[in-house]
């Protein structure tokens, strides 16, 4: 079986576990106070253009999202995010355990403009009773977005525009963002970002690493304290260093980027060939991600070889399906899958 | 001015008043153990033929729904609600403050069907990452609903049965459940009711009383412990008492039932004209809440004597209101109203 | 059975009784947003010499707690209190269901000293683990305190000194704030209250009202939209003017203080008689809540006849209990009390 | 330097990395759904003879406790633990943070006793009131203690029975669990542990993993949909084969309890240096954590060469020190620690 369902199927790359081997008897400081994560800090900093800025490394996105968010909400706020974001979707519910609630706005193309942000802003305060309803305090998307769509320079200006002018926070989740960063549609840059918005994360589980997020925070009201919170929710690694090594690593010689550049060249492939097929592809992604409509049979006889991740039914004989590529995904598997899609047209 | 925007601008009924001022330097023990709370609770099971069932007294109805939903969920389950649901909207994320998710469905005249949590319970249980999803844990609904219209019979039963089959708790909000019982188009009765749910409430604030909400449990293994909840969410009250006389005067030769009947007679009175008038009412609602739709110079002249609760825009020249009476309401009032309204068309 | 266990075994005050009945058909503004509300406000505000000031009204104890401690921390803070602190004793936990610890300190006749906040502050923030331990956010007091003794102008400004070095909120919870200032030790005055503390409160309940427990905020910073949390938190009051109305009267011509002094009185006069009879009273009160250690027999003839608020076992024949007056105590119950008791020994 | 500091100071056991080394590139379902985890799990239920019990893998020891405690309580329940707990000082407050309070009773050696269990509950029951205090729901301890010391057979049965009586749930955190097992004058056994109680943990931070704790759940009530919890308060790895991995190897020839017998071999053999020497051990620990008290000029001439973990001032001239061996403690360094030491004398 070859996995195409996901960008967590493998564990690190190789530079990754060979570090991880060459420091794993140095005696260090816990809990990401050592060396190594002040060195990760100041390498994506630099790359950011942002050095006053804080960086933490957690290992697992959810807890990332809901420590972020719960750091910046006050208790009677709440988080906006797009119907189909993760925070919404596929964490049961975490950010709610921290007692905010997600205010949904329909997603286009999994994403936000910066008018439905003031719109919300603006019936909450001119409604008589807002204090009856939940405040809106922070606005978290994603980049790129749970479907694989990304943001531009000119829809996060927009975006963040419309979060100063509301006094909201605006926090990007980017557990994949250099798939993000190296989509060939993309304008987006660290600097940019970190100009525009007030936290994001550079995600390392999906993008090479073994584990890790690395949020950094351009506001300093955000990340007051950030420290407590992250021990208090139970995202403080006690050998944090493993943390820093993998993100140095990763950042070094931009290994991210590369990584990245490679699962998107596999997806622009294999979505070429869809598109040639005359297959459906109805979300106009870029990145790692990619959706088609598969028949019944084409997808039963797919399943005995290949594993995507089932998205929804589309009608009476057709399901839409994720095909997901990833740093660590082989050409020749590609062009296996290739081979048998071609094969069922 | 005249107000018909809530059912709560006025004290209590005299009676209650009177029974409130002959006990007043009675001394009683606290926190709703005296024998008025204990009568009362009484009284009321004894109408829903439910010798067994718990009855216990809360203030406000924001704290009564979010302590029995409390008691209710586990930490990662959610509570389903009609998106127009009280809990949804207009209690300021109360229950997502306990933790859980309110877990929105398209209302259908504010209520929903049992089909509804099948598909929804359904979907959750088959999604193979389902634990990754918040478990929907019990359904919220209110009668009559936020706009006025009621379940029935058969609507209730329906979903009670869907609830049962999929192991979830059916909670009713009836903050104002006497204004649907005497509904000319209801036939649910208290014992219905208490036997197709696991808990409901009797609002008093909004049907009588200076405040108060009786909670019904039907579901012993919902009220397990059920005081230590109410304490700690802040809603115990220290002379409980003023509960107990409350609703025991409420449920004495049916005061709470007579006094509903009225509110009801006087919004059937109003409704009957707009619709003689050809004014849109674009909801069924046959309770004491009556939704118009009037041009913005209607309302712009009734507005200097008459307080309506504002409830949307409809098009660029008209806006939908809502009439609301109360056992309070006087029927001079009611009649100035339409007279006045009819001299505007 | 004459009740000396606590101070809210009746209802209201006459005079408040009879301005709820007078105003009772008015048509008010909900949730507080009244004229009476907002007089009442000014007298208080006024009272304290504090014309910024916020005043907000609920309707119990525990939830006035929970709103203004969660309102006032971050998330991973705690609040200080003596170890005898309500809301670390006998409120369910509410606190620490608003996500924050009780940090308990070992109170000295029920208060805490400048020195002890310092010290707490010192070692956390010295520690090298800091972000591993709760951070100290506010300090919460009651005056008089659960065991009836009261603050000193110098015990304030030494704890709220202490408090303004460390950069806490200092709060009081006043629920029996007006027999603490009519001590007749007492220097403290609404105006030095209101300059040496961040929040506090009038208490209502046990002061002469049905209920209601008014908050002053006189650091702007705690009372940031704070009626959100107020609805969210399920304190908000439907008819708030029930509220208004009661502080109103009790703040007329000093109702309030007037009745205070009648339970002091009423509650020296006891202490006085136990004191010559040589009864222990281990706790130096002068307020309305008096301890006395009792034998076993004596109590158990008292019984029969008067109800005191059990305490403590003190040794294998004998147990302290709480002899409690109020606004409403009887002259003529405390001297059948006093005989008695002079007759036991 | 040398580090006594902590046991988290290096990365993992060789036999660890060889296995993630040789394992990296394979795909596997993620979520701890992968065969590693299943086949850890079933050496460890063997190893505990507990055939129909969970085996859960979590990342970290705070985000553990804070789960496991959180899936036991209702909203109105707290947790008992000793004052030394390691929930009750150095998680920032994380099970306040999920709604409940630690109870924290005076530990005797760090331990609790059944005796002190019963007399909190009796006390709780008895009280009229009790539904205005925290419930006790759970009792949380370590083996070994946060101060090195065990339990032994007796006196965990005896917690136990105690827990049984009271209804109360009995977790034993175990992060340094092994240390505990392998210590010379213990009689526990894995088996024996889970016939007694409800819930434990095997840490693997401390034990010779680069991280992982597993949960066991030999109370099937405690363990109903824990997948859900796991997963929202963010301590589901992705890629949860790394902990499977991890947990197998430990297991597999007893890995982890030779690490454990090495690392208390290493503390006991400093600990037989300082007693003869004179030094002041106050704590009888038997386990990889050794208290010492030194003077001041004796600390301050080690500090040039080793780190320790300061614990607390004992008087004017003396602080007592945690001095900590783990699984990776180089004998050659303990012989040059004990060399040093004894030069100082």
């Amino acid at each position: 079986m070859i996995f195409f369902n996901c960008d967590y199927n493998e564990g690190a790359h190789e530079r990754i576990i060979k570090r991880l081997v060459e420091t794993n008897l140095e005696q260090t400081t816990g809990y990401g106070e050592d060396d190594y994560c002040r060195q990760a800090a100041e390498m994506i900093l630099e790359k950011c253009e942002l050095p006053e800025g804080q960086v933490h490394f957690l290992v697992g996105g959810t807890q990332t999202n809901l420590t972020v968010i719960a750091a910046g909400l006050k208790p009677w706020q709440g988080v906006i995010s797009a119907d189909t974001g993760h925070i919404n979707c596929h964490e049961t519910g975490a950010i709610e355990a921290t007692g905010h609630k997600v205010l949904a706005l329909p997603g286009r193309n999994g994403k936000l403009k910066g008018d439905q942000i003031r719109e919300v802003v603006k019936a909450h305060r001119e409604d008589g009773s807002h204090e009856h309803m939940v405040q809106p305090g922070m606005v978290y998307i994603s980049n790129p977005t749970e479907i694989g769509t990304i943001y531009h320079q000119k829809s996060l200006e927009d975006l963040y525009n419309a979060c100063q002018e509301c006094g909201l926070y605006l926090y990007i989740d980017g557990a994949r963002m250099g798939y993000g960063l190296m989509a060939r549609d993309n304008d987006l840059t660290l600097p940019f970002i970190a100009r525009h918005c007030d936290a994001f994360t550079l995600g390392g589980t999906k993008q090479g690493a073994l584990f890790g997020e690395a949020v950094i925070i351009t506001n300093p009201a955000l990340g007051k304290d950030f420290r407590y919170l992250i021990k208090q929710r139970g995202g403080m690694l006690a050998k944090g260093r493993l943390l820093g090594i993998q993100f140095q690593e990763l950042m070094k010689d931009d290994l991210y980027f590369e990584l990245s550049a490679h699962a998107n060249a596999m997806a622009m492939k294999i979505r070429s060939t869809l598109v040639d097929l005359g297959i459906p592809m109805p979300i106009g992604s870029t990145t790692n991600q990619q959706f088609a409509v598969f028949t019944d049979s084409e997808l039963g006889r797919l399943a005995g070889k290949y594993s995507f991740s089932y998205w929804e039914r589309v009608d009476a004989s057709h399901s839409m399906v994720r095909i997901c590529t990833s740093w660590a995904t082989r050409e020749e598997d590609v062009d296996a899958l290739i081979k048998d899609i071609r094969r069922e047209k």
